[in-house]
């Protein structure tokens, strides 16, 4: 038997769910004839064969030998209308996964195999139900952290960003085709100069715009989806746990708290502002009194270098004091920075003045920092404002406006910018046209490849491997 | 506002899958009303409202502002053909818990509240749709550690046990129905003897019959379903992680290993013939060395007392030596058991010789015990019909008999076996059929509440709030 493969039309079957906790499991079974290949264990056969698409139907599973294994709702689908585009069945059975392992196992006994990662979304894109944005968002919303993330994520799965490329792919074609029709009606055989204008080249200009704002989106867009490291630093007692859990008991939509992290620090996962931000408390910076301590310091450290933002909590009811300096001085930081995120020595910290219901900070232009109370929670929407300043201008913004998320994406309109580029500044320089039509071609097919009209199988199957089952 | 309670009618929603992991989860949505309540927020509104039962329909699910939180597929069922008898919805939506959470949030705002535990089986019960012994059969299920645990679960589900139950009603209320005839019509105004016998004495016997026969059904179906918890002891080196190790690799279906357990053994999950069984794995017992490892071997003995079956291990290579029947000897039972299992101070203990592939045990009726090697494997069958007689002589049967797993079923069968034998024994002594007349009807009563035709509020409280969510 050879091995399984994406693309060998075999009838599949996966377990949907987690197949550990919950009421119900759905098991997803697809390929042409696959509600015939399933009927022999079903207790309704007939009403089965004879059905038609987008029906439900009640019954029993049973084993070989006509034994119940477990009572099933299925939804009937018939190609092309299923999420895979073929003939299709959800089983939905009682949850805990005992019962969805007996039924996975009946169903390889019929002669489907188990699916590989992603291989109904790769089916949904090979029968042309999917483009590759939208199948990029579906593993972007199932990894969706906050609601945030989900609109977004949910937004390129409704074919926002596939309408944007094609929109832009147009504007291309429209050059592509006005250089390739001025090149093939010439009465100059040889170099047709760029100096009597790009034909398109309005349209040229308007695709380049709308690229450059869908590449400035990458890095918000990706923010929004994989989320931020913060670290919370300071001096012991400055108020970090304070602040720590204060964020915590403030977010209703913590997402989960990760385990199996050393004792240097605790993190969660929490929204700040709609962006993922996975929360770090470190243990205080003090004179380490043995060699523990310095290496737990040390680690923290690391932790500081590779974080998207430090908040520098200094003690209010103390002021700031000498080791508070030194230790921003290590990181290569300003003592003091207005407020605003300093990034010498590429570690970006937000200095914060903590206890400010016991002790105002000072003022003066060189004194300026966020005030907090972790305590009462005065500042802290502030603090949050800062925060999602520092991580980017943009990342908590609602609008719909399309943007990337992967970084296969990026790489395509990147490629996408460059040869328009380049086919814009031969035309600037008087340069043949005939030079300048297969940069824009160019240009044209990396949008084929974001959306997937253009794609090879090896980007195919690197690209679904990285799903999970079921999906 | 007043707290949610069991029978409010109000529409209900709830997660009915894990919400952690998966490609998809599952949202429940139940009540009068349910998917003209849910329409708003549903991209094919019209569609839906137009909708008969049973049938499928795609679309989206969207935020108050009308912003896309995820595309589902919607199951949409009519009264009384759904799970609970209500109009009700499954929304099968983008795993991952994140597009599930933000859903019910918005279901909260469409008026539907969060389910109790249990609570639409309770409402396909409150219905007529599910008998309380199905019901029952319904946490079984979700619950099932091994294949054998679910095809009785779900015998049960199918209305093996309340089929049983009323056949077995029918044959009391044949002699009930006899006996209150023969006192309406008795021209003897006071105590009509028994003298004259039964009236249905047959089938009031037959009945008793039935009703001891699934008596003694509920230790095999509790073992089936709750699992046995078995430790493997001996001295160090005697193999004892090998023969754990064999188990595990050897069972397919090993539902978990369990975290969390002290150092002093490892324990997991797996299937003995269709039992789940724990399976702990003991540190040795061998002269402690230190506070630490005596404390160890105390823990490992108190598992051992709490234990259904104890697997010593004797070092075939070494023989049985003075410390094995020491130990032995220290648990109360002989140390030569012929490969039963002996219960002298209440613990179970099968004396097994491992090694067998290095050294034979010794012959001879005193000497007498099941020789395996963990290394080969030769024996292990041997061991595992031994341990499957020794935890209970039918527990693997799979023969499909009506059984009882059920506690609460338990209670009312000893229930009515108790006030039928008393009415037979009225009779037998030629006691008055006037007070066997109220026993007889209370042994129908009992069944009653097994099915759940008679039953209080407060017996369906405390059953379906154990329950999970979404069930």
């Amino acid at each position: 038997m050879s091995a399984a493969y994406y693309g060998d039309e075999a009838p599949i079957a996966a377990l949907a769910t987690d197949g550990a906790q919950g009421a119900l499991d759905l098991i997803r079974v697809s390929g042409k004839g696959s509600p015939e290949l399933f009927a022999p264990c079903f207790s309704r056969r007939e009403k089965l064969q004879r059905s038609g698409g987008n029906v439900l139907i009640h019954g029993w599973i049973r084993d070989s030998g006509g034994a119940p294994l477990d009572e099933v709702m299925l939804s009937v689908f018939r190609s092309p209308r299923s999420y895979t585009g073929e003939d299709a069945l959800d089983i939905s059975c009682h949850g805990g996964g005992r019962a969805a392992r007996s039924i996975l196992k009946r169903l390889r006994e019929l002669g489907f195999r188990d699916a590989l990662r992603g291989e109904f979304t790769f089916r949904a894109f090979m029968h042309g139900k999917l483009d590759l944005t939208r199948c990029e968002a579906v593993m972007e919303l199932v990894s969706s952290k906050t609601e945030l993330s989900l609109k977004k994520a949910a937004g390129r799965l409704s074919g926002l960003l596939y309408a944007e490329i094609k929109e832009i792919k147009e504007l291309l074609l429209e050059a592509l085709t006005g250089t390739e029709l001025l090149l093939d009606y010439s009465e100059d055989d040889g170099a047709l100069s760029g100096a009597s204008g790009l034909p398109g080249r309005e349209a040229a200009e308007a695709a380049l715009l709308r690229l450059e704002a869908l590449a400035a989106s990458y890095a918000r867009e990706r923010l929004c989806q994989e989320g931020a490291l913060i670290v919370i630093a300071g001096r012991p007692n400055a108020g970090k746990s304070s602040l720590f859990n204060y964020l915590l008991r403030e977010d209703r939509s913590i997402v989960t708290e990760i385990p199996g992290t050393t004792r240097d620090w605790i993190e969660a996962w929490v929204s700040i502002g709609g962006i993922p931000v996975r929360l770090a408390d470190t243990a205080g910076f003090r004179n380490p009194r043995d060699q523990v301590e310095q290496q737990g310091i040390e680690r923290s450290r690391e932790l500081i270098a590779r974080s998207d933002l430090t908040l520098y909590l200094v003690d209010g009811s103390e002021g700031m004091g000498e080791s508070d300096r030194d230790f921003l001085r290590s990181l290569g930081c300003m003592a003091h920075n207005g407020g605003k995120a300093v990034s010498q020595g590429e570690v970006p910290v937000l200095v914060v003045w903590n206890k400010i219901d016991k002790a105002k900070p000072p003022s003066g232009p060189q004194e300026e920092m966020i005030g907090i109370s972790a305590k009462t929670g005065e500042g802290i929407a502030e603090l949050e404002k800062a925060v999602i300043a520092a991580l980017s201008s943009e990342a908590g913004n609602e609008d719909a406006a399309p943007g990337i998320a992967a970084e296969r994406q990026k790489l395509l309109v990147d490629r996408a910018i460059a040869s328009l580029t380049e086919a814009l500044a031969f035309a600037d320089t008087g340069g043949p046209l005939d030079l300048a039509a297969p940069l824009l071609r160019d240009s044209v097919d990396a949008l084929g490849e974001i959306s997937g009209e253009v794609s090879t199988a090896d980007i195919l199957d690197a690209m679904f491997s990285r799903f999970c089952v079921g999906k």
